[in-house]
């Protein structure tokens, strides 16, 4: 299989980790995916992982001349649906950074060529190859807190000194699509739920010079059988802080509760009196699942219908934050 | 000072204890204040404390043989208003079980009864006094979070076996209003916001025969200045789990962040590396406080406008989350 990367704005990390061990899969190109994106950086680290990929200046002419099998999309946000567009019109297997569009009409369009295509695709939603989000998902599975009925979220980052691209809405897409995402994507994948309705909020308040760039952000998500679901998003978390990152998810369930914090997952039902630690299941890697899915060999933990529906919901909150109202699916 | 309980229903338990070391402040008379209450459990617990009050069967007879100076209300949570109203039309002092009412209708007269009474008027908003609350509220003002910009708050309860007066709406009022009151009155006293607008839903589902009874409620406030806070509200803390409560804020501030887990208070500022145990302030009593204010030595905690305002918001939220819509206030 021939790989190449579009953009080295977002998780492209998750590629170049995801290559190691598959025999049969080789990164052929990198290319930037938008106007002035500077991807040697990318490069460089490649060629220290002992790949020998070839460097591009125009997208298309890659798809063009190396025709690779599969893609990995993560450039400008604004600019992820019209590269994904593109590799998809070919033929070619997307592996796309969230949210999947900054829009819902450039949403559309993504789908609309994924249809057309017959193409395998799944987003970035890297956390969900966590040891807590995996350990989470099988206690679920296994019916260990019952039915959910309420999940609360939480996306909290330190905000540091971030480049142009996140202070102008347009290109940055705004941070409830960008960090609530992920979140939002956990409460989806897990609840086996659908989306009816969302209601948000957002502050650029406190935002130390970040222009457009919304510091504060809070979805309250229903869905369908009366599961509630919030996710908390802020860029607040103190440079102090142990980590960059205060990821956390409570899950209610009629039978028991379920929490990750501190990366652990946390148990309260009726196995044992008091709070268990769960045994952490082992991590995996996002693109090294995606690759086994185009190898027709298993699913791919993410799905194209959760990318979508993912990166819908997002718009759908960031309108409801911006028009004071809620929002319906 | 003479000192009367109508009820027996709420947290009388903080009247006896407040009553404690007040030398000039005698429990006189205890008296059902709903029809079918049993007051003979806190007869009896008052007599074992030592105190002497005389029993009534009508609450109005002792309010005019006694004629006490402060009255504690708590009895079934509908018959709040109508109760506070008669108390403070007679100029008595009125300590009140939270909700103040369970309908805007009632709660108005409340008010009016107040303004025109001139008695002081305090809710039994008890968690105000407790030793995490006490020093989140001076870290705050001292600054050491900055300005609040987001509040996410928990009260997580085991469900248990309860009474009929829970199971139906005209007596219990509803979850957000008798569970999430508290969390609701945390955020407001601390960010010194006014209250624009909120988003609310609830469901009985899982709630194991308890008929109307709410087992999840989740609340999305918007204050002034674009301050956001969260509350989920749930009946679904296992019965294994350590506690009977789990109660929780976190506030995000511009310059730090500050959080109750545990009744331990952790705050991430610039003041340290890592998250920091702040040390805990001692644990005051309610009663007492308000007793304090009664005497004019000093003025209580809980407000008489945050009484009427935090009940305000709960019956707005539970109207939200019954229609389905967002409430202005």
């Amino acid at each position: 299989m021939k790989i190449a990367v579009i953009g080295s704005t977002g998780h492209t990390g998750y590629v170049l980790k995801g290559l190691r061990g598959q025999a049969d899969a080789e990164l052929v190109g990198i290319a930037p995916g938008s106007v002035g994106e500077d991807i040697e950086v990318l490069y460089e680290y490649a060629l220290k992982q002992g790949l020998a990929p070839r460097k591009f200046e125009q997208y298309r002419d890659m798809l063009d001349q190396v025709k690779p099998d599969v893609v990995a999309v993560a450039c400008y946000f604004n600019d992820h649906a019209a590269v994904a567009v593109e590799v998809l019109s070919r033929g070619i297997h997307l592996f796309v950074e969230k949210p999947v569009a900054t829009t819902l009409q450039d949403l559309e369009k993504v789908k609309a060529a994924h249809e057309k295509s017959g193409a395998q695709l799944a987003a970035m939603f890297g956390i969900r190859y966590s040891s807590w989000f995996l350990t989470v998902q099988r206690l679920i599975q296994e019916g260990r807190i019952g039915e959910i009925r309420m999940m609360n979220a939480q996306k909290s980052y330190r905000l540091g000194e971030r480049s142009e691209l996140y202070r102008r809405r347009e290109t940055y897409g705004g941070t409830i699509p960008w960090v609530g995402s992920h979140a939002i994507d956990w409460m989806y994948s897990l609840c086996g739920e659908s989306f009816v309705s969302v209601f948000a909020s957002h502050s650029t308040r406190a935002n130390r010079g970040h222009g457009e760039l919304e510091t504060t952000g809070l979805c309250h998500f229903t869905f369908t059988n009366e599961v509630f679901g919030s996710v908390n998003i802020d860029y607040l978390r103190p440079q102090q802080a142990p980590t960059h990152a205060d990821d956390r998810i409570r899950i209610a369930g009629s039978n028991g509760v379920l929490e990750v914090v501190n990366n652990q997952v946390l148990l309260i039902n009726g196995d044992a009196d008091g709070i268990q630690h769960a045994p952490l299941l082992s991590a995996q890697e996002s693109f090294t699942d995606f690759l086994q899915q185009v190898r027709g060999s298993s699913s791919c933990l993410v799905t194209a219908e959760q990318s979508f529906t993912v990166t819908e919901a997002c718009l759908r909150a960031r309108m409801s934050a911006d028009k004071g109202r809620v929002v319906y699916f």
